[in-house]
């Protein structure tokens, strides 16, 4: 290993927050010291825990950020968080107030909050926050707390590599609908019915414990339905213990072995496939036989599947 | 090619609804058919023309499309429409108000409407949306919408098989720094600035407009920002005019030849990943050394990265 990024590491680990902070931007930037920098952090084992939270936009998932980490703050443990939604207040997306409740994290030197980029050209690489977490395991902070807007396959793909998931919704129009319909049912281990204040609240939260209670079946994890009002700060001591409790079932259980496990091989795989397909790119640009094939689709002369199967049979499996 | 996807697909082009209806099942499902299928429709060439529409949830799009839907019906084209946004009201996601604004198009035999799902384990392939709509094109639809919901890197894929991109935004809290950072403002070809009785409406027409004038270079489409109140059917004929100019422009200046060349391109990429990953995890599952790099990067006793590069040293390269 080159000991430019050794000498990085070692100065992470101690503590040092601008090594952390430059590993980080090379890992967003993606930068040919990534496999460098992973291949260095994988020898250390993480007691952090980390805490997924997602929900629509509006939901209220950075003030409840906020509140969970103050909790955690006082309990004297370190606080990473990483934010992966463009509309968050930690992102400079939302409006002021929201912002100036986040101050006294920003003051606070145990807590470390990075805002990542998920727009436009790249994608938004689920693979760029997971590695980003792992920084952060490395670093050592107690918790991570890693939000993400609800909606798309990325972000589901970001909440896997949390230990605890929870999605945030609201009494209002249509959150349960798209929540049900955006796939956010299957990764929840804990929902939180925040704006409990509203009409509706309610009855929402009786609904989900409905159709959460139907299906669970003895020894697994028996979802809980947290009622809050994440800015009068209500209801985040339930919340806090219902983390606590996740995470004391998947110690006992031996489950967070299995999804730390589950968690590598998802992560293996993604990196994994975005070698693959680059390394595949690679062989098109320098094969003049996949080029004909380009040429022949674009110009409508050939189908896009035929053209695939005779690639993969005569290229490919060449 | 088989005997019943060919009658299947006379069918269809003879004007048949349910043969069409199943067809795109087949697409949504990703049955075998569909390279049968795809590569029999690749045969016609296509007079359709694609609109694409998207923004951020609640910004009025599926009225939009309501009402560029009637005043192309009230100039006798045919329209397919396609809905990719889980909360829409073509999808049943929206207040029943919107849906009762939708009846009269539901009604209407030269329009067909179909709702796509993005959710969940398929991780929203835009892929099928993308079949969807060359089956319409081989449909003879004159014209097709398709609405997304503008977050995501599967939407915005879907939008560049559009031939023009509509993003539609409204004056509320955010819109437009939530559409800067989600890369909207790359796909845009016209912009809708919706419920101009709003507030700040005009402002933010202003904003846009000085925003994409300091962009434009001579030869280059100049982007419209029409402003619109969906709900009271304002601004819709503008809108549509500068649709139509769009078209022409793309049509004069050679761009739409050029534009479905990139499409074909683009979408003969994507299918021909996705068949590179089954292959791959086909080599994967039938391969004793990928299963021990597996299991030792599950176990920690690895890192992804080195174990990514050993496979592809002596797998992938072999």
């Amino acid at each position: 290993m080159n000991t430019q990024y050794e000498q990085l590491v070692t100065d992470m680990r101690s503590g040092d927050v601008p090594a952390l902070s430059r590993m980080i931007s090379m890992v967003e930037n993606n930068t040919e010291a990534v496999p460098l920098i992973m291949k260095e952090i994988c020898r250390y084992k993480s007691d952090s825990y980390c805490i997924g939270i997602t929900g629509p936009p509006g939901a209220g998932k950075s003030t409840t950020v906020a509140n969970i980490t103050s909790i955690l703050r006082e309990k004297e443990l370190s606080v990473g968080i990483i934010c992966a939604d463009p509309s968050s207040p930690f992102s400079g997306g939302a409006i002021l107030g929201d912002r100036v409740r986040m101050q006294k994290h920003y003051l606070d030197e145990k807590v470390f909050i990075r805002s990542m980029s998920t727009r436009g050209s790249h994608g938004g690489l689920p693979g760029s926050t997971i590695n980003v977490i792992n920084l952060l395991r490395a670093f050592r902070k107690d918790y991570i707390i890693v939000e993400t807007v609800g909606v798309g396959q990325t972000e589901l793909d970001i909440m896997k590599s949390s230990d605890t998931t929870i999605v945030v919704l609201t009494p209002e129009s249509g959150d349960s609908i798209q929540a049900l319909k955006a796939g956010l049912m299957e990764v929840a281990e804990i929902f939180v019915v925040n704006k409990s204040d509203r009409p509706g609240a309610d009855d929402m939260a009786t609904l989900l414990k409905h159709m959460l209670h139907s299906k669970v079946s003895a020894g697994e994890w028996d979802i809980p339905v947290v009622q809050t009002n994440a800015h009068e700060n209500n209801g985040t001591e339930v919340l806090i213990d219902s983390i606590l409790r996740h995470r004391q079932w998947l110690e006992n259980s031996g489950r967070l072995t299995e999804k730390r496990q589950r968690q590598r091989r998802q992560e293996f795989m993604m990196v994994l496939e975005a070698r693959i397909r680059q390394e595949f790119l690679e062989r098109i640009n320098s094969n003049p036989a996949l080029q004909t094939y380009l040429n022949k689709v674009e110009c409508g002369d050939q189908d896009i599947y035929s053209a695939t199967e005779e690639i993969v049979r005569n290229i490919l499996r060449r």
